[in-house]
């Protein structure tokens, strides 16, 4: 009996948590991965090389590395130390001032792979293989993506909306985003992903930066047609707080209004809410009504860390265990 | 029983034919490489990161990965093509005209990891490690090196010698190099390379660039004090041919004159040359005497690949057997 498959979507911290937390149920993880990203190191690569932007895609197989149920399968002291050591490497940023410095090394390594071998998904292979880590990180696309908002605020007249390109500019907007859209308006999508959305017994979407990691997934649309087709069991899980940038004051209700205005056709199972993020009585009502635009029921537990808005890996895995009524047989109660 | 312990000591493309070549007469190879490298990618990562040059240290790494004999020693297929994949991948120069354009991938791999762990020789570990790779890569020295020539030829007057710093300076320079010396001038030896040395069975130096790879290996003092212990049998592998900077129009006689003037305490059991270099007659009656200053015997055999002034590393190996009786056992003979 194979291991049961988990995909999981997102981008950049959030979906760092979210795999994390996926660890601990499965070792089939699969990451599938924003690639939009034009700001920092990433933005740098994108700039002066033919590469989609590495920084994402590298956090995950660093997630998946470094994962304490991926630790705690490992053989001994020093693969321990090994592991954890390489995955330090790959998030390591150079010092100094130079034209290196900030760039991790592990975004050096993938986009040097890629352009060598000619494929993203072929180079993200080998540094799974040769650090020898279960699961699998996949980008979204093949192709660099950019983001384009509709942001309003940004003129006297409230009602006038400008369009704004690039995620970091989208994500430090003093505006309000509206609608996103991708660039190509109608990305390729990675035949790989799709086949590993198509075989997941079970795929998350979220937490993250809700215009700039979240919604992409829903705009590529024959991930979004891949989507609605697989058997997999689907949950959505809410950000824990508004961010400055993207969402400032977003309700969980708005998180959930927004994503289906940008995919009405997509549907999920169950949506997951922090229980710190819950306002009571009549307005949780109005958060089931939009839990139920997916068609999905809505579930409140503790998830975040204490005093953080991060989501705790465990207690996240713990509650989507919970919905499957502890089908998922956590690996962190099994291992020694 | 271990296997016999070779250490190879010099620089740049020079170093990768005699590990190639090492690696058919045993499994346990050790690199020692020069670092004053101040050129290209490898000068560019000095100038502005806190680090020794990588260049040399990653073509080493490199040929102790694809050495004919290593390749044969891979189990399947798989492993092979995985193999020279990652050796490709560390040799891989970045494309574009960017701040990355030039840099390889393993340049970069080399210096992230040393700067995060502190110590380029756990750095190098490390390497040999996640690759699987038989053998050892050590630099010569843990800072990073300088060297100064005192060069003549510069002036119309041709008795004045001028100081001449770095090593592309050094190698292009269009006069004619006399002496060359180390920044800092007694530099800190590396003290694994000395242990190599002292426990080797045999201890190959050159080819290379004779003033820049070759003669910086006895200009260490503890290193040379190190091969004079060592009971190792010394073998010095003389270049196929002069270069165009640092040693134009020189004869073989000549490197070895060059080499005792900076270290007349050195000795080394057999000098190997190859045949198409040594003159006729009377002449190579010199060339015994120059390598009795060494107190080595003189060889001579077919070591180019044909029309090339490279080293073939198989005739390389073969040769050095023959001086040792064929007692190495050619791990070619053995392989499948």
């Amino acid at each position: 009996m194979g291991e049961r498959k988990i995909v999981a979507l997102g981008g950049g911290h959030g979906l760092y948590a979210t795999l994390t937390a996926m660890r601990y149920l499965t070792r089939d993880v699969t990451a599938v991965v924003t690639v939009a990203d034009d700001g920092g190191s990433s933005g740098r690569m994108r700039a002066e090389l033919d590469v989609i932007p590495p920084g994402d895609l590298r956090m995950a197989l660093a997630a998946l590395m470094t994962a304490p149920a991926a630790v705690a399968d490992l053989a001994d002291d020093r693969d321990r130390a090994r592991r954890v050591l390489w995955a330090e490497a790959l998030q390591h940023r150079f010092r100094g001032r130079g034209a290196l410095a900030g760039h991790p090394v592990g975004n050096l390594l993938l986009a040097g792979l890629s352009e060598l071998v000619g494929d993203p998904v072929a180079a993200l292979d080998e540094l799974r293989e040769i650090f020898d880590v279960d699961g699998r990180v996949l980008p979204m696309s093949l192709v660099p993506l950019d983001i384009e908002a509709d942001v309003s605020g940004l003129e006297s007249d409230p009602r006038i909306s400008r369009c704004i390109r690039g995620q970091v500019a989208v994500a430090t907007t003093p505006g309000k985003v509206r609608r996103v859209r991708l660039l190509p308006e109608r990305p390729p999508s990675c035949e790989q992903a799709l086949t590993a959305i198509t075989e997941a017994d079970l795929v998350v979407l979220g937490p993250g930066s809700w215009f700039s990691s979240v919604i992409p997934h829903v705009l590529v649309p024959e991930q979004l047609a891949a989507l609605r087709r697989s058997r997999a069991a689907k949950v959505l899980v809410v950000n824990l707080a508004p961010e400055p940038g993207e969402t400032p004051g977003f309700s969980v209700e708005r998180h959930l209004h927004v994503l289906h205005a940008h995919a009405d056709a997509f549907r999920v199972d169950h949506v997951v809410v922090d229980s710190a993020s819950v306002p009571a009585g009549r307005e949780r009502e109005y958060l089931e009504r939009a839990a139920a635009l997916f068609g999905a029921t809505l579930h409140v537990g503790d998830l975040a860390v204490p005093g953080k808005h991060v989501h705790d890996p465990e207690k996240l895995a713990q509650l989507i265990d919970s919905l499957y009524e502890g089908t998922w047989n956590l690996l962190s109660k099994t291992s020694p």
